[in-house]
């Protein structure tokens, strides 16, 4: 099994970059909660003539440019709010004027993420508000150098497991993920969880100035909620379904589609915390959900078939081959309706404020 | 034109990667320079924590990686004389424990330059001892923020200028670059060389902390040299002749062989020297040749046509297109004998040291 995972590259049809729209509704909706969490709790005091933001886990744009200028809107709306100035005004007779505030952004993911389509498609310089650089390597470890973010980013990512846990497979055959209904499968995905968002929060614990902010916008599950009663589980349901049903017409092994696991997933909540307060470096500020018009996936198949194959397409051909996938997503299409049409349990979207101790 | 000039990416047959071998033993004789001016003119006191390194121009690697490890060998080394201890040491109980420094990497080129490539080839993260981030732009003009760089280095980019320089192409039909020989073709180029290193060293001087340190390696002309008495000057001239050729036989149009100059302007070494004086934020530490035991280029055609087709065949591929180039190619390598086996001008690889004031 691989271990990096990264969304499809490029711009063509099939690739992330066309098809999150899903995920840009949420940053969206999040937009008021970020000017929120930063005018209450970011102090201006931590940085001086120059603010880091980083998004870890930002993919090949467009999704990361918005979260950004989110961020940078609410920074430099707070100064201008506190300072009656404007973060912009360069006094060039002083190099070190402290009026001046300049922005550096950090776009991390993967060192094989598509840096190549981010750059090419980041904002042009003259309406860019911010110096623009990326960082290769798993997020999974440190990336930037100690004691000098003063606000991070990560969203929609962390679900993303940095192996498919040991041992899962002998107990997890009919399923291609932790549906939450097996006790040794849900033991195996949480123990792998609490180890990579640990390491998570303790490589952002030493890049992150104290005081400073991080937040996590992503999918956990209310206590109690098993995967496999949501959408997002469903949908993930159907995509095993339609591997064992290639197996069952002999167009892959069938030994190949009972070992095949994904390395994803969603939390519950109180796990979700209990890992951030067994980090100790954090103050949790926020923990809420996040509610916007389309709560949950618009129904259209076309749509569902281009999402999943854009965000976990990569993993299957990883194991199966493209051509292999682009028979599985033909599958899922005529069957998704199968499985999203039962009722299911909504709720999944969190917002998470940190504050660096 | 396009404004914006790389050297061929990948890692194929004819990348930059794999045809850079020329400037990597330049960059291999320059290791003792490095060596001792960081020794002799680097103030550690300017870095607390950490101490961040640019590589403006840094094209693909794996030259780039060269040069960074050079600059940051000499840097720990100079660390562990001044404080007997090693820089690597850390304190986990003092976050901001000044005995520990960390090293940042800014690798920057043009956005369209192939950093997929640079961040699959870096040095792994268990051997590399710094934080690796690309950064996209050109370095004409501000790419990182104010008051935050310890070290910058630019090795054999600053030839290209930004743009051909206007009005060229009426005195500079026979010849694709700058000769030395025409009057108004000079003034041209120099006039645009002016503008865009100025350009360079207003922007670095804005980057660099006061004290920082900024090494550029490269080729400048000994003064009274022309172009085409050099090598370099030589192999261009016969790229060009070729260029003609393939007029004559009706391959290529005439008036677009006759408009085609490259971007690229060797300085004499009192014209670079006048525009550090004229930006007034540099004091010249150092400006000196380098000699290797292979100061020219080796003369074996197929070297010499691999090495030319991916340092400058992007160039001639925007005009002409690949097949084009190809065909050029093949007769670069027939006819490259006839020039450079007349007698050439040497010394031209200089090594500049400046100090931000």
């Amino acid at each position: 099994m691989a271990h990096s995972h990264t969304m499809i590259g490029g711009n063509g049809r099939e690739s992330y970059s066309k098809n999150s729209t899903y995920q840009r509704a949420l940053l969206e909706a999040t937009k008021e909660k970020i000017d929120e969490a930063v005018s209450m709790k970011l102090d201006l005091g931590i940085a001086s003539s120059h603010f880091n933001v980083a998004d870890f886990g930002c993919s090949t744009g467009p999704n990361t440019f918005v979260a950004v200028r989110n961020i940078i809107d609410a920074v430099e709306h707070k100064f201008r709010r506190q300072t009656q100035q404007n973060p912009k005004e360069i006094d060039e007779t002083n190099r070190n004027n402290p009026k001046e505030i300049e922005f550096q952004v950090f776009f991390n993911d993967h060192s094989n993420n598509d840096f190549n389509t981010l750059f090419k498609t980041l904002p042009p310089p003259t309406t860019r508000e911010y110096f623009a650089v990326g960082v290769p390597g798993s997020f999974y470890s440190r990336v930037l150098p100690r004691n000098n973010l003063h606000l991070g980013h990560c969203s929609y990512s962390l679900h993303w497991l940095s192996q498919v846990p040991e041992n899962v497979t002998e107990f997890n055959k009919d399923s291609i993920h932790c549906t939450g209904f097996v006790k040794e499968v849900t033991e195996a995905y949480l123990g792998q969880f609490k180890i990579d968002f640990g390491s998570f929060l303790d490589a952002r614990a030493q890049e992150l100035v104290s005081g400073g902010l991080l937040m996590l916008l992503g999918s956990c599950l209310p206590d109690g909620v098993q995967m496999s009663e949501t959408m997002k589980g469903k949908i993930i349901d159907c995509a095993g379904s339609c591997l064992g049903d290639m197996a069952k017409s002999g167009l892959i092994e069938r030994e190949k589609v009972e070992s095949f696991n994904m390395p994803i997933y969603f939390a519950q909540e109180s796990e979700f915390k209990q890992v951030i307060e067994k980090n100790g470096g954090f103050t949790i500020e926020k923990m809420e959900r996040v509610s916007h018009e389309n709560e949950e996936f618009p129904s259209d198949a076309r749509f569902l078939r281009d999402s999943y194959r854009a965000a976990f397409g990569g993993v299957a051909e990883a194991s199966f081959g493209g051509d292999m996938v682009d028979k599985m997503m033909d599958l899922f299409e005529e069957k998704v309706h199968e499985f999203i049409d039962k009722p299911t349990k909504a709720g999944m979207q969190f917002f998470v404020l940190l504050r660096r101790n």
